[in-house]
Formats: C-alpha cells, sequence, structure tokens
C-alpha cells in the first residue's frame, strides 16, 4: 500500500481510514522534550528527533503510521535554561492516555510508545497499567532506558569515541539528530560540555544549572555525519526488531 | 534584532535568552487541534493554521516569538472519523497551566494565548484565572468566538461568497491554510459539506458524524488562495493589534 | 397533570416519582453565581434570575421541573467585591456532573442546562462530554452568550434603550430583575457604572475592581419593570424554544 | 448595628462591606442536602432546615451573617428515592475549600460549618486541616453528630415523645421543620416510617431502599408545631453557645 | 482449617490461595496511624493496636484473614509533635480504594473496616459510597466513633477508673497496648497528662501542641495490665459481633 | 548517641525529638509491596526486605532512623495471584509525598528514597521534583535498577551462581531475604521458576500470569544463607555508600 506520508497528522481522515482498512493496524506514538541541550542544539531536538525515528521506524515496518511526536515532556532539571517548557508528571500520564484512547478508538491493533527523552519514562511507564486496562489495542512499550542506551554506547565504542564524548547533548545524540535534523544544529557551537558526575538527587533538588553553564554533558566536538548515521540505524533497528517481536510477526 | 527563527522550538536555549535580553518580551502560544476536517483537509490542520498564524503575528509584531504549538486539542464531537486524537478538558488545562508557567519563569513579560479551534475556548478559559494568579507576565488572551470568526466573515461579505460557503472545513477556513500550508490541502477532494443547522446538544450527545459522513461543513470549492491571503491578513491585523492594545504599545 | 410546583426542591420525592410517571421526562438545570452586580443588585442575583427563568421556561413548556439552582458559580474576577462567593472550574465542572448523573438516575429523558451567568460558561462546556459519555438522558444546553445576549440587546434596540445602558448589572438585566425577583433589586442605588471597554486580559490578571469603583457596568437607571419584562419573556420565549426544536416536540 | 437581612444573599456587595467593617466579623455555613425524607417532607428539606436554623443563629448572636446553604450534599444511599441530588465525597471537599477561601478574602474573622445532614460530616471533616491551613479566618465548626442529635433527643426526652418517634424525617426534624418551613411539610401524608436497625454496612452497600419503601425512619405522626419550636430553640441555643465559646466572647 | 497465620502478609500467595479456596472468605482492613500518643507511647501505637486487635477477631471469627495495617493515616493535628507522619484525606482515600478493589478480585466476600484512630473516620466513611460501588464483596464498616469508645468506657467505669484517665494515650489505650504490644510502652513515663477541654476548631486551626506539652489526655498511671486485657477483650467482643451479624451468621 | 530502636515507628516522640536534637538528621524512607513472589516467599517480601535492608543502612550510617516501610508499592501485573495489593501510581506519588513532607517538617535534612520494588520506580521519580519544590530537606534518591540490580549481580557471578538463577523471587533475592527474615522462606517450596524471556508490553497487558502458574522467575533451589549474607552486604554497602556521597560526608 502507498502511503501519502507516514505521518498522521499529514493525511486527512479519509487517508487515515482507507489506510487501516487496508492493514495499517500498527500506529507509533514518539515521546520528547521542549528543552535546552546546549548551546548547539534548537530546543525541540528530542521531539524532532523522536519524530524522525519514528518515520525511520514506521518506514522499516512498512505498515504503520507515526502518531503526531508528543511534547512537551517532563524536563524539569532544565527549567534554568531559557525556553525549557516541562510537564508535570500527571500531566504528561494524562497526555499519554488520551493519546492511547483515542487511537484505540479508530482500530489500530498496535500502539507502540516510545520516547528519546529518559526525563519521560517514569511517568509514561507510571501510567501504562491504567492504559492496558482501558484498551483494547496491544501496547507495545520501548520505554527502557537500556534499550535506547545500549545502541548509542555500542556505536560509540565501535567508533572509538571517547566515553567522555556521551550524555545529554553528547556526541551520540548531536551525531543523530544532525543526520536526521540538521536545522536543528549549529555546528559552530559545538564546545565540550560537563563531564563529571552528577548524582539524581542533585538534579532533583538544584537542577543541572547546578553543575554546568552550558546545559550540555559529553563532548559534541566528535560528533560525525558518519556517527550520526549509525547511531540512527543501531537504534532503528533495535526498535523495531522489538516491534515485530511484540506483535508476533514471526508466529505468522 | 535579528532572530534566526520566531519559533521558539528551532532555536537554542542560548539563542532565546539572548532574545529575550535584548527585547524580546512577548511569546506567542498558539493552540490547535489533531481533528478531522473533511476529506480535503489533512488532520493537523488546524494547529498547523495556528503556527502559521502565530508566526505571521511574531514577524508583524518584531518583538515575539511563537512557542512550540498545543496540539491535540478538544475534539469530542469529532471522535467518529479516523485518525482524531482528542484531549479531555482537564488535560488540556493542565497543558496550558505548564506552558505558561515554565514561559513565565524565563522572564517573557506578555503570554499571548489563542486557538484556532473553538473546541478549545472552555477549557482554555475556564483554566485562565487559576494561571493567572500563578504567573507574573501579563496574560494576553484572544480566546473569543468573535474574535476568530468576525474577520472570516467580513472577507467572505466582502468577496461575495456564498454563506453556505463557510463552517468547519468550509471556504474560508480552506482557503487560509491553502495559503498558509498548501501541502495539507487535498485541491481534488473540495467538495460540498454539510450545511444545515446541527445544535451543540447534538454534537455533544451524538458527535458530528450523526449528520455528516464527510465531516465538514461549508464549502471549501469556493476556497481560492486570493480568499486565503484575505482571510489570512484580517486575523493576523485583528489578533496583532489586539496584542498591541493590550501591551499598552501606543501608552508607551 | 396538575403540579404543586415547579421547583423539584419544594416537591417531595413520592410527587416527583408521580411526576415522571405521568410524563414530566424534562428537568432543568439553572446555574447562576453569588457575585456582586454594582451597589442595587443582591448578590444571589444571578442565581435567583437563573431560577425565575427556569420556572417560567417549566410553565411554559408544561412538563418539566426546574432543580435547584446551581450557585455559587465562577467569579473570579469579582472576587475584589465583599460577599462574593467563586468556585474554581473544576468544582463547577464536578457540581454539573454531579446534578446530571443524579438527575439521570431518576428517569427524566431530558436534561436542559443554562446559566444567566457568562462566567459559568466555559466550565460548563468544558465538561459536557464527559458527562453525555455518562448518562443516558438528552443534554440540551443553551450554554451559549449569543443565545443568552440577543433577546436581551433586541429588546432594549426594540425599546430605544442607549447602548451605554447594557452590560453586568446594566438596564436590560437590572430590569429583568426587578420583574422577577424585585427584593434583591435597590431602585435608590440605581447609578451609572462603568460604560467604557475592558479587555477579557484586564479582567483576568486584575479583576473587574481595577476598572470600577462600583462593580456593575452600563446604566441601570434606563430600567423599567416594562423593559423587565419584555427582555424576561423574550429570553423565555427562545429558550424554550429551543428546547422544544431539541426534543423534537414538532416531529412527534 | 441594622441589617436589611442576615442572609448574604440578599445583601448587595455595599451593604455586606459596610456589615463587616462595622463589625459583622461572623458568617455562618449552613450546608443541608437535596433528598427524600419520607413522603412528607419536600427534598429541600435538610438544606431549607439549615438555613432557617442559621438564621436564628444570625439573630441570637446578632453580629453575623448567614451564606447560601451548601447543598446539595452528601445523600448516595437515599438514591434511590426519586428527586434525590448526591454529590460525591470530594465535589462537596473542593465546594467547601471555595466557600472558605472566598469568605476569609472578605474579612470575615470567624467562619462557622455546620450541617443538618449528617451525611456531610465526613466530607466536611476530612477537608477541615487543608482549608485551616489555606485561610486567615478562624474556623469554628459544629460537625459533630453528638452537638446535633442530643438537642433533639433532650427535646424528645422532656415532651415524652416516644424513642421510635427519632430518626431521618421522624417527630423531631418533621417538627422543627414544620415550626421553620411548613411549606415543605405535607401534614396529610404523616405516617409511621421504618423503625428498626439498619446497619452502615446495610446502608452503604444497598442504600436506604433496600429496607423501606417510604423512606422515612421514626414516626412524624408524634410531631407538633410546639415540639418543633422546642427542639429548634435547643439547636439554635447549643450552636449558638459552643459559637460564642469558641469566638471567646466571655474573654472580651 | 489451620493456617499459619491471621497475618496476610506472612503468607505466600499459593497458601493465601488455599485459604480462600477453603472458606476463609472474610478479610479484616485494620487502620491506625503513626502518631505521637505522649512520651509512654511508640507513634507507631495505633497502627501496631488496630493490627494486634485485628488478629484477635480473626482468630474469634476463626476464617479470617487480616490485611496489613493501614498507617500512616491522618493526623493532621498533631504534626506539631516529632515523627508524625500524615495523610492527607485525599491520599487515605485512595488507599482505601486500592486496598479494597484489590482484596476483592482475590475473591474475598467480606472485607471488614476498621480503624483504631479515629481521625480516619471521615476519609474513610466519605468514600465508602464509591468504594461500595465498584466491590462484589459486602464491605463491613465499624467506622463509628461510638463503637469504638463504647467498650472503653464500659470497662473504664466497671473497673473504676476516673474520667480523667481517659482520652488519646490516656488509660484504656495505654493499657490495651501495654497488653497486646508491650514493646510500645515505657512504663518510666507515665505521667497525667491533659485533661482540660479543646475544642474541634482549636484542634483544627492550631493544632494538639496548642494546648498540650506532652501530647497525650488523660491519665496513663491509672492503666493496668489487668484493664488492658479487659478493655481489648471488650473491643474484640463488639467488633467481631458486629461482624458476625453483618455476615448474617445466625441466618445460615 | 544511643538509639533505643533505629525504627521511628518504634520511639515515641520525644525519643525522636531528643535524636534529632542530638544529631540525627537523616531519615531512611523504605518502599516495598505487597506482593506475590511464588510459593516460597511471604507476599511482604519486598517491604520486609526495604525495611531491613533499612535498618542495617541505619546501623551503618549510625545517624539515622527508618521510617515506616512504605507498602503496598504498584504491583499491577501480580494482580493475577492472591493477596496481592496494588497502589495505583497516583495513590503512591501522594503517599511519599505525604511522607516527605511530613519527615521534612521534624527538621531531617536528609531524606533518603529507596524501593526494593522496582515497580515503585516509575511513581516515585515521577513525583520527585514537585516533592523537591515543597521541602527544604535534601531528598537522596536511590531509585535506580542499576545500583539496585548491580550488586546483585555482582554476588551472583562471585558466587558462580548461574544467570538462570535471578530474577523475581530467583535465588538472590529469596536468599538475602532468607538471611533478613527467615520466617518470610518457605525452604520446602524452593521450586525453579520460569526463566523464559517476557516482555514489559506482555506483563502490562497481561500480567505475569500469563507467562507463569507460579509466580517467580530464576531458581531459588541456588539460594543459601552465604549468597544471602554476601548479597545483602554488598547493597547495604553501595546504598550507604551513595548516601553517604550525597551528604557530603568526606568534604566535612
Amino acid at each position: 500500500m502507498e502511503l501519502r506520508s507516514t505521518l498522521l497528522e499529514e493525511l486527512t481522515w479519509t487517508e487515515i481510514d482507507s489506510a487501516i482498512d487496508e492493514g495499517v493496524k500498527t500506529v507509533i506514538v514518539p515521546a520528547g522534550s521542549v528543552e535546552q541541550h546546549g548551546p548547539h542544539l534548537g530546543i525541540l531536538k528530542d521531539a524532532a528527533w523522536a519524530e524522525a525515528i519514528g518515520v525511520e521506524m514506521a518506514e522499516e515496518l512498512g505498515d504503520a503510521l507515526v502518531a503526531p511526536v508528543i511534547r512537551p515532556g517532563c524536563s524539569d532539571h532544565h527549567m534554568g535554561f531559557s525556553g525549557t517548557i516541562s510537564y508535570r508528571p500527571e500531566t504528561l500520564m494524562r497526555v499519554l492516555e488520551d493519546y492511547c484512547t483515542s487511537l484505540d478508538s479508530h482500530g489500530f491493533e498496535h500502539i507502540v510508545l516510545f520516547s528519546m527523552h529518559g526525563g519521560n519514562f517514569p511517568a509514561m511507564n507510571a501510567i501504562l497499567p491504567s492504559i492496558a486496562a482501558e484498551v483494547d489495542a496491544q501496547l507495545i512499550t520501548l520505554l527502557d532506558k537500556g534499550l535506547l542506551i545500549d545502541p548509542l554506547m555500542e556505536s560509540l565504542d565501535e567508533m572509538e569515541i571517547s566515553a567522555d564524548a556521551r550524555g545529554h547533548g553528547g556526541a551520540a545524540v548531536t551525531a543523530s539528530v544532525w543526520h536526521l535534523r540538521p536545522d536543528l544544529v549549529r555546528e559552530a557551537e559545538f564546545t565540550p560540555g560537563f563531564t563529571g558526575d552528577v548524582s539524581t538527587s542533585t538534579l532533583t533538588m538544584n537542577g543541572l544549572d547546578a553543575v554546568t553553564e552550558l546545559g550540555h554533558m559529553g563532548d559534541p566536538t566528535e560528533a560525525t555525519l558518519e556517527l550520526g548515521e549509525a547511531v540512527t540505524d543501531r537504534i532503528v533497528t533495535a526498535f523495531s526488531g522489538r516491534i515485530r517481536d511484540e506483535r508476533g510477526d514471526l508466529d505468522a
């Protein structure tokens, strides 16, 4: 089946209706944030990244649509940096519930939930059991730090990027966003970020601005477009594989 | 001052910080929906329209940024049409509260709230007093059916478009979206929609699908790009004028 | 059928039970406020007015009862004037939900919702879809500024009352309340009120006391009992007509 | 000081403002219900009773106003009888909070809370600590079954009314309402009600309609106007005395 | 049937499963508090007492299990004393709802609710109707001050303990806890407590620390282990009797 | 300083007050669950384990008290097994908030939050930013799967316990509980549990009973008391070390 777009939002209701009728039974719900990632990345970074990853997943699967990316997200400890907009966890929980019950009512059989912003994991995971009790569709959740971070780390290892390059706004994420949404990247502003340790307690009590003036962690100067492509591919592959497993594609 | 973009989401936190420092004290929060508007409009229509109107307002004002458009919105009576995602009113109330308190904390002095989707008005107006009590910034609200619909109607009168052409997905809105976001318009699908009366009670109890199979009201076949430009200009002019009045630009 | 009273609250449960059995299938839920309207009107004005209008509607319909008027209402921007009691929107939303589910359980087939206080519209309209999903009865909503204000304005035009006479506590509303509840009117205190413009933003941020010391708008000195009767009749006729339309009385 | 009415709702904001200025620092908030009490009492009984008792208290104190009576109340186990409207406890909690914060803002120094409907006690008592933390005024609470029922029982003992005459809609309450609001009493329908035991568990699980078809308990046929006056006086005396104690009138 | 323990929490799921299968259809939910009771009682007192009373009831009934005691409880006016942890009423309401719906799902037919801390009564009673509407099991509620206090008072009368010995942390409760949980009692710290009157208004507005430095009321020096056994037996007998009545054991 | 107990609940308010005065500024809040862990473990396992670990941590630190363990927890996907009691995430969020604000008011300077039940992590982490904004004390959070699981895994590796022995109710957790709370362990019921993979999606949608009849995962037959002691020591050491780091003990 030929879809005009894999983005649900760009289609008319009749186009969506036909797609579902013809077998597009999976809808992917990406989540991100509106949050600072240092002076080299636009604040939509996590959301734009999530949307673009969602599109690659939908293309890889061939029978999925991508819902409008959820943003803002829970970004409380970035509030010290201008432009950040943060949801209280209860807000995000309600948003996710409304997305899932709405999409479920249209006949999608698999609702995939993922977030490219780790700060959304607690609220999203917390509300899952309630949503599961309300919908008929299968919820496929990729809301797991390991699943998200392992592919990034493997790429960095393989490409011999230093450990310090990692982190919030570091080489791996910068590279992947650069590959997918170059308009959000300011190459001229690549500069090493904070690389020390910062505990959850500190972040929770004092915010990230307590330890860094620039806002990012890790070193974006090691980012390359080649790394970006590698990282992106690994993530898309890992996520799509999980979806196929959960849907039981092999069993069919 | 030269802004790389009037869209907050495309800027880095440092760019936003500088802008505020240099006098960009107004942030515009557009709201829309993810909702069917007949077979000729993509379901992001209201949200994309609101974002584009927001950008024109920001350009007209010269000292404003546009926050990420709020969507979905409250679209309960469109749920019978595939793809529509609807927020419960409490969800939208929380979302708006989080937007405003976040933006207020960054030093904006004027927060402008408007919605190109009328279904959002009740929830947004209901939460306004609570928000007003929480923020330091001035709230400038354009959440008023008259303010939104009068400019559309005047344009239609002036261009001698028939009364039947009006309404949800009709000539005026189709034309304005066509002018601003042609990618969301399917010209080949322009077809007259429902033009009878439908009461709020019927919409509330039974949804719009009780009276129309296609989903739109009014007649998009009368839409032209010329009408779209006229309608858009009137809206932007009306909204920007109200903002200047509320900010007291003339008093300065 | 002979009802001892059209006010539900004055009847015993057995009288109500018989009435429903004998065909009284419509219950009217009026809403008002406990809020200042200048020095010439008791603060129950909107609620007493709504109750009296409800009774006239029930008499006009001949087969309806009137529930206890909902008050207080949402009166946030009147809090600067002594005696005003205001509900948060969430409170009014819950109150309305409890009214409707309770009345629905007793076998009423039509629940009519209206408010003589515009400040209640956002919260009442916001919760409607949730209520609609919970009740079996048909919800008939008259929660629409146009429907309320048009009859007032027409009466004023017809009787050549000046435009300045209109508004919160002005000639039209004062006259109608005078006609229905003279005990709440202080004729000796009729005095011209604020007639300038005040934006929603100002009301929301600063309250009505920012622009007027007296609290009312428009000019009650133009109120007459004759005008009161005319205004009242128009409102009752407009509302009752809408109820008959929604119930489909003509279709029977 | 000469008050036109002790009912806040009948006064204009300027009259209320003057009264507070001149020493009316106590506001009494009565609560009742909209609930069946057998075939001989109008369903507003508890609310009308509370309002009338409130007025007598205010007259006895000489420096108090009575807020609009709170109704409906929590009447869940009366829902089996037509006309009953019941609040969820959370609704009543919010209503009470809004009343108290509103009244507190106008400068009352003592806010008296009482309910002539026992079903309201749990929700009202539950929310008290939150309200106490929000207001400057002293909360004087009479929300105590003993305080309410002891005066009734003493009157019945003294007048040698049988024990079976007591209870929901029985002799004591019927007599007091008859004395205060004869329009709500149907003397022709006085008939002995249910006099057996019914546990809270049964009421909670099955409602009062599980044990009685008529809805009332005790025997209203023993009610007399003389008893009504005696019962009323005792209640008013007990409540007013408590208010004076709490305000520390003797200490002054 | 031989149960390894009457405490649900000490059993494995398979042991519980077998017990229910073999006729243990009653589960007892005790509630207490984490709250000061003077210098002679550990702050778990109410909760430990409730758990121990629950166990005695279960043993007396022979076919009941005891759920993990609910604690903390609502102890707002004890917050002035170190160590007290207090739930807002909404928290306790949610906790009770979750207990009951969980236990109901496992097939218990009778859920018994009681609290040895009076401060929990309002919140627990307020949420009962909602829970009753959600569960299949019969709710048996002992949440009634009279039921709790009458047996204590009768024991004290019978043993000629002075009236002043009663109250929060006084002779009766100290004795019963001493009998059941001697580890929580500091005999060396027995000292007469506050014995004056303190109104609910004072407690609500100012907390118990406004009238007593020590925190307890009544006189624990009159406590004896003999009194403790007598008080305990009366409470257990009164509660168990009520449970048998409500279950209809005699009807079988 | 000599504490009678490190368990806050066993102390009187005066003992707690003195302890805080003398330098006990850290309070540890353990969280667990009331949830099945196979036929060999009592359902209080996670909570009892958390409490015992908390006590060891307090002893190790020497200047800390342990609050009453929070239980139940969020155990939705164990509801298919008898006895499990589960909190909705919003309930646990409120419980944690009430604990922290209460403890903060008594003057503790460090509030340590940890959970031996992973299912509590989302709700607890989600509410952290709100709590951080409300309290003066430093929140020290150990709510991190890695921190909890790494020490278990290292012990298993070191003692050459097979990978299959791990998991919910497996060798490591069984051994640690056996060491700390032998009364909750049924050695006769040790039996290999489910060792396959089960995705979060499956757990969320269908519960653990969809994949295992017994309820546990991993193999408790490999548990030994020696392993239990090793595992326990590692956890206590890891947690206590983190607390010292966060408190800045070395900086002093």
